[in-house]
C-alpha cells in the first residue's frame, strides 16, 4: 500500500514519525508492505514553494491508498495580511480529495480520566463518534472583504447533506443505532434544510436507526452533562469543528484523539484532531497517541485491515494502562516524551 | 420606573412571575415605584395576533425603562414549514431595540457545584462574563432557500465590531482588566475583520487592559480546562450562542444564569439564558433563579440601582446556601418547586 505522509508544521513531523513507526511495526508483524512518501503541506510548503498545497502534493495524494497528516499552521504564517495561509492547504486538500465526512471518535480511556475536566462518573461508558461535514458550509462559501465590512457565506446543497447523513447512518447502524443530528434550525435556513434532509434520509434509508435533532447550543451543553447518551452525532462543518474540540475534553486531552476524513473513493486522510501546537514543537514532548490512533483508522478505513487496526488500538490502550503518559495527560510531573510514549506503544505491537 | 414584562412561552410565564415578585420586594424594601406592563411575544403572540413580535409590544418596549423577558418557543410552533416562528419575535426585539451587546455572566455558586459536570477544583474562583454580539452575523444576514440548496450570510461591519468590543473593554476595565476575543480568523473573513478591529479598539482606547485572541474551537476546550483564566470574553453572535450554553455547565445549570442585552440607549432586555423548556412547562418546577438574577441585572444596568441589585444577588446566594434547590440542581430527590424556591429568595429580601 502506498501511504503519503504529510508531516506539516509544529509538532506535525514529530507525531507523524511516531505513527509511521507504528505502521512499520504492523508491516513486519503481519508481513505487509507499505511505502511511505513524504510531501509538503501548510507552512512548510509555503516556505519551500510559496503555496500551502503544492500541486505535486495533491497529485501524490490522489494516487495514494491513504494519507497520513500531522498538522498545519503556526505564528510564523499567521500575519493577518498574509496572502497565503497554512490552513488553506488543509482546506484545499479536504476539498481536492472530496473528503466530505470527518469521523472523530471519542472514547475516553479509563487511565486518562484524571486529565479530563469532567467528573469521572459521567464518563464511564462514553463512546461516541462525531461525523463532521468537511467540504461545505461557511468554510467554503464566498468570502468578501470591503474596507468597512466582511462576509462569509454558509451554503449547503441537498446532496451535500444527504451524503454525510448517509455516511453517519451507516456508522450508526454498525454501532448502537442512534443518530443525533445537530443544527440551528430555529434560526438558520441552512439548518432547516439540514434537518429536513436528515429526517428524510433516515426515514427512507435507515428505518432501523433512531434519529434525534438537537440545536447546537443545547448540544454544547448536553455533550458535557450526558455524554453517555450519544452514539453517532452528525453535523455541519463549523458546528463540528467547535463540538469536537469541546468533546475532546471528555477524553482528557486532544493529544489522544484521531480522525478520519473520508470521501466516496480513496484515499482517506488520517490526522490527529489537535493542531500544530507551536508552543511545544521541537521539544519532543508531544503526545503521539492521536497520530498513532489515526494510523489505526487508516488501517481500518482505507486498507481494510481491521485486525491490524484493532491491534494498534489495543497497543495504545495497554501503553496508557501502564501509565505511559505524556505531559498533556500527566501534568508536568513524571511525564514521558514523544519517543518514550511511542516506544511504550510499539512494545505491545510485536 | 416602567418595566415591560414579556413572559413568552413554556416556563417563561412561571419564571418572569418570580422575577416580578423579587422586583416588588425591592420596591417595598427600598420605597421605589415600579410599574409592570405585560405584553405578548413569541408563540403566545403568534397564537393571539399571528405575529411573533406585535408592533404594540415593540412600541411598549421602546418607551419603557427596561424589559424583563421569559423565553420563547415550543413544539407547537416548530413546524419547519411554518411561516412565522416564535424565535423571530426575539430576534426582531433584539434588532428593533438595537441590543447589540448581550452580557452573560458565569460565576458558579459554591452550593451548586455538585450539579456541574466539571470537577469542582477547576471551578473555584471562576468569574467570567461573555459579551455576545447580538444583532449581527449569520443570525441576521440574508437567508435564501432554493429547491436543492440553502444559504445564510454572515456579515459584520467595522462599526458593529467596534461598539461591542468597546462595551466589553469597558466591562473588562471595571473587572480584572483581561479581555479574550474569540473568532475563527484562520478560516473566516468576518473573523479576520473581527480580530483586526478588536486589536485596534483595545490598543487605541483600552491600553490599560490586556487582550488575547482565541480561536473558537480552542475556546470551547479551554473554557472547560481552565475556566478560571477568563475575565471578559467577547465574541460574535453564533459563537456566543454556543459558548454561553457550554459555559452554563460551569455553573451547574442553565437555570441559574441571567443575561442583559444592551444597546446605546435604554431600555435593556433582561432574560434568563435558558429557553422555554416545554418539557417542564406548567409543572411548577422551573428554576426561578436565572430570571430573578436577570431582574438584578435590570436594576443595575437599566435603573442604576446598584445596591438593590447587590441585595437581590445576595438573597439568591443565601437561598442557594440554605439548600433551596430546584430539580435542575438537585436531581429529582428532595427538590423544591418554583414557588418555594422564589419564597426562599424573597425571605432574604425584606
Ligand atoms: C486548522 C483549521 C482550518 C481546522 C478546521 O477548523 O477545520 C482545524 O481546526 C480542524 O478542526 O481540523
Ligand atoms: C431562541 C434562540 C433564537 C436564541 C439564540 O440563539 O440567540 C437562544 O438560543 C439564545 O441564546 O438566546
Amino acid at each position: 500500500a502506498d501511504i503519503v505522509v504529510l508531516p506539516g508544521d509544529g509538532i506535525g513531523p514529530e507525531v507523524t514519525a511516531a505513527a509511521v513507526e507504528a505502521l512499520q511495526a504492523v508491516e513486519s508483524a503481519y508481513g505487509h508492505r507499505f511505502s511511505f512518501n513524504e510531501h509538503l503541506i501548510g507552512g512548510a510548503a509555503i516556505d519551500a514553494t510559496g503555496e500551502a498545497l503544492p500541486q505535486s502534493t495533491l497529485d501524490a495524494c490522489r494516487t495514494a491508498d491513504a494519507v497520513l497528516l500531522g498538522a498545519v499552521g503556526g505564528p510564523k504564517w499567521s500575519d493577518p495580511k498574509a496572502s497565503v495561509r497554512p490552513e488553506q492547504g488543509l482546506l484545499a486538500l479536504r476539498k481536492g480529495l472530496g473528503l466530505y465526512a470527518n469521523l472523530r471518535p471519542v472514547k475516553p480511556h479509563p487511565a486518562a480520566l484524571g486529565a479530563s475536566p469532567i467528573k469521572p462518573h459521567l464518563l464511564n461508558g462514553v463512546d461516541l463518534v462525531v461525523v463532521r461535514e468537511l467540504t461545505g458550509g461557511i468554510y467554503f462559501g464566498r468570502k468578501q472583504r470591503a474596507s468597512d465590512s466582511a462576509s462569509d457565506l454558509c451554503e449547503y446543497s441537498v446532496s451535500e447533506v444527504e451524503r454525510v447523513v448517509r455516511r453517519a447512518g451507516q456508522l450508526a447502524r454498525q454501532r448502537r443505532g442512534h443518530l443525533t443530528s445537530v443544527d440551528k434550525a430555529n434560526v438558520l435556513e441552512t439548518s432547516r434544510l439540514w434537518r429536513e434532509v436528515a429526517t428524510r434520509v433516515v426515514a427512507d434509508e435507515f428505518p432501523d436507526i433512531t434519529l434525534e435533532h438537537q440545536l447546537v447550543d443545547s448540544m454544547a451543553m448536553h455533550l458535557l452533562s450526558r455524554p453517555r447518551e450519544y452514539d453517532v452525532i452528525v453535523t455541519e462543518n463549523m458546528f463540528g469543528d467547535i463540538l469536537t474540540d469541546e468533546a475532546s475534553m471528555l477524553a482528557g486531552s486532544m493529544g489522544l484523539l484521531p480522525s478520519a476524513s473520508l470521501g466516496d473513493g480513496k484515499p482517506g486522510v488520517y490526522e490527529p484532531i489537535h493542531g500544530s501546537a507551536p508552543d511545544i514543537a521541537g521539544r519532543g514532548i508531544a503526545n503521539p497517541v492521536a497520530a498513532i490512533l489515526s494510523a489505526a483508522m487508516l488501517l481500518r478505513h482505507s486498507l481494510g485491515l481491521d485486525d491490524e487496526a484493532d491491534c494498534v488500538e489495543q497497543a495504545v490502550s495497554q501503553a496508557l494502562d501502564s501509565g505511559a503518559f505524556t505531559a498533556d495527560i500527566q501534568g508536568s510531573g513524571a511525564a514521558i516524551g514523544t519517543r518514550a510514549a511511542t516506544a511504550a506503544v510499539l512494545e505491545n505491537l510485536q
